[in-house]
């Protein structure tokens, strides 16, 4: 049996408000728990998106009402927004911009709109990019220019992990996180595991070539953070004509790493560092008292979705056997997960900013 | 009567080798001269690509036997020719990079293979690269970390502008050249200049819009360079199904801004800093001696692609009225070009390197 801290996920698609048929406050902090997550911080692409104060407050008030784990919320940048994101910082999880999409209020096509949030946003508060490639290396210049550090979110690409190595060494405020399943999964992976739906392999960043995943996995100590990027959709939304991106991740990341620690590829240390020490760090999240899990190493079963928390109903790992289980996680004192249920009522997380 | 030095022009596509009926060493610098331009810099995309000893043979010694005006030549940056080419250096313009096109030896799409380029290539010779917005800024974080000078290429946008003068401000070792077509035309002037043919207004960088050309004069001091990106094709190339971009520019480039200054946007101590001081440092040339350019200021008169010397017979400037002529070009000491008239043979130009 294994100790280890409450975990952190600092990046989780919640859905709610407005896609609540696919995940809600409720369904998506049980499956944290499930996962030996006690702490995770909320990603603002729903809908509404949350990008002012009342958008703010419409997340907030369900996350107190339903969430089981530890939480905050992010903030998304948009083009007019800079000077109320960096007012509301203080409760927020941290700054999020979204530099490769363009959808509605988080719409930042032209890099013009990127400079007054580097600038204002307060510089000892987080500020996440999703930024692949050219994008990424544009916001690390970006955060060298304005001196301030920033994070970016799910790198996938040989050619990322390797500019944030070379970044770093240059001594740039830079920090990084990876998604299971661009270490566990490639492109050639989704006729496998699609079964014969290709919109299950829909992802942003798309799955890797196995090149990309092995410069992942041979760079490991320029990754700070093992994050899931949670982003539940229906089994129905995925197989449809315009499959919605993105994989469930919150239930299976713990699972997969500590089965990469029985294949010698990692170690439980560099797990704790990755999803609790770094996180709290980097995002400056307070100590969870009274917090761990309880693990069962030697525990070998398969992932199903069928036995998840979830409520998206499907997993990319859907049949992997893994081996490492959760057994229980006890949050601030309280037992809220063990042997397989959820112990804890709606409302027990705290925002914890 | 005015006497300004000789122009140097940092951004020409000679097409020799390859596709010599769109241009050759002879035409392009006739037609250089004619534009009052005596030292230009000839871009490494023909065909072959100019990008190892033999290949800068090739160009060296068609130049040789042909350029009017003074020259250097770029190599251009492959996968792998980042040892070769910085040991080719000294004789070389300078190294070109193609950081948003994709085209054979010259193809460089994954960011990883910049490294080597960036690393190995004299931090004191010029590095110039190809490179629209995201991957501009790409290309100056290169330049951040591995501590050395970048030139971009032909700015186009407001965003492009306004990024170099915050680089700039933070002390990065950027700088930049502007085009005429991104100064005195827009996308909506395509119509117009373009007679139904949308072929001719294909031109990389694309024309920009109202905005972005407005956000370039009102950074003139933020301009490093005046370059044409002289780029000829025949008018039946660009009127095909397929045209291929690009706009000739090296005897137009001159008259256009000389108008500018009679319109008061632009002065002749900007125009002589911009084709003359600046392109001399940043590319490290030598002085050419007893070397000038005479102009009537009042001149004023049509373009019309018959005048010209260059071979590819066509101008988006077609019918524009312009102030300010070219009636005499002193290259070391000899009448080179007068009164419209050629007056020097072909190898009378020397590599500067």
């Amino acid at each position: 049996m294994l100790k280890i801290p409450g975990l952190i996920d600092p990046h989780v698609h919640i859905r709610e408000p407005g896609a609540t048929h696919k995940e809600d406050w409720d369904t998506a902090t049980a499956a944290a728990l499930a996962g030996g997550i006690t702490m995770l911080l909320a990603m603002p692409n729903t809908n509404p998106a949350i990008f002012d104060a009342s958008t703010l407050e419409l997340a907030l008030a369900a996350a107190k009402a339903k969430a089981h784990c530890d939480y905050a919320q992010f903030i998304g940048a948009g083009p007019g927004n800079a000077e109320v994101a960096a007012q509301l910082a203080p409760r927020a999880a941290g700054l999020k911009m979204y530099l490769d999409s363009t959808f509605g209020e988080l719409r930042l096509d032209d890099m013009s709109l990127w400079k007054p949030h580097f600038e204002k946003y307060p510089k000892n508060l987080p500020l996440v990019v999703h930024s692949e490639s050219r994008s990424m290396a544009a916001a690390i210049l970006f955060a060298a220019i304005y001196d301030r550090p920033v994070h970016i979110a799910h790198i996938s690409l040989k050619e990322e992990v390797l500019l944030i190595k070379a970044a770093k060494e240059h001594g740039l405020k830079v920090t990084c996180e990876v998604c299971p399943q661009h270490l566990f999964l490639t492109k050639d992976d989704i006729p496998s595991f699609s079964g014969g739906h290709p919109g299950r392999g829909e992802v942003r960043p798309r799955l890797g070539s196995k090149e990309d995943v092995d410069a992942l996995w041979a760079n490991l100590d320029v990754i700070d953070c093992f994050a899931s990027d949670h982003a539940p959709h229906t089994l129905e939304e995925k197989d449809s004509d315009e499959p919605p991106p993105g994989f469930p991740g919150v239930e299976t990341t713990l699972a997969l790493l500590l089965t990469a620690v029985h294949e010698a590829r990692l170690t439980i240390d560099q797990i704790i560092e990755k999803m609790h020490t770094n996180p709290k760090r980097i995002f400056r999240l307070p100590e969870q008292p009274e917090t761990w899990v309880e693990v069962d190493e030697q525990a070998t079963y398969e992932i199903h979705a069928v036995d998840m928390q979830s409520r998206c109903g499907w997993t990319p790992f859907e049949g992997r056997q893994v081996k490492g289980r959760v057994t229980r996680v006890v949050l601030r004192g309280k037992d809220v997960f063990k042997d397989g249920k959820l112990l804890v009522e709606k409302g027990f997380g705290r925002n914890v900013r």
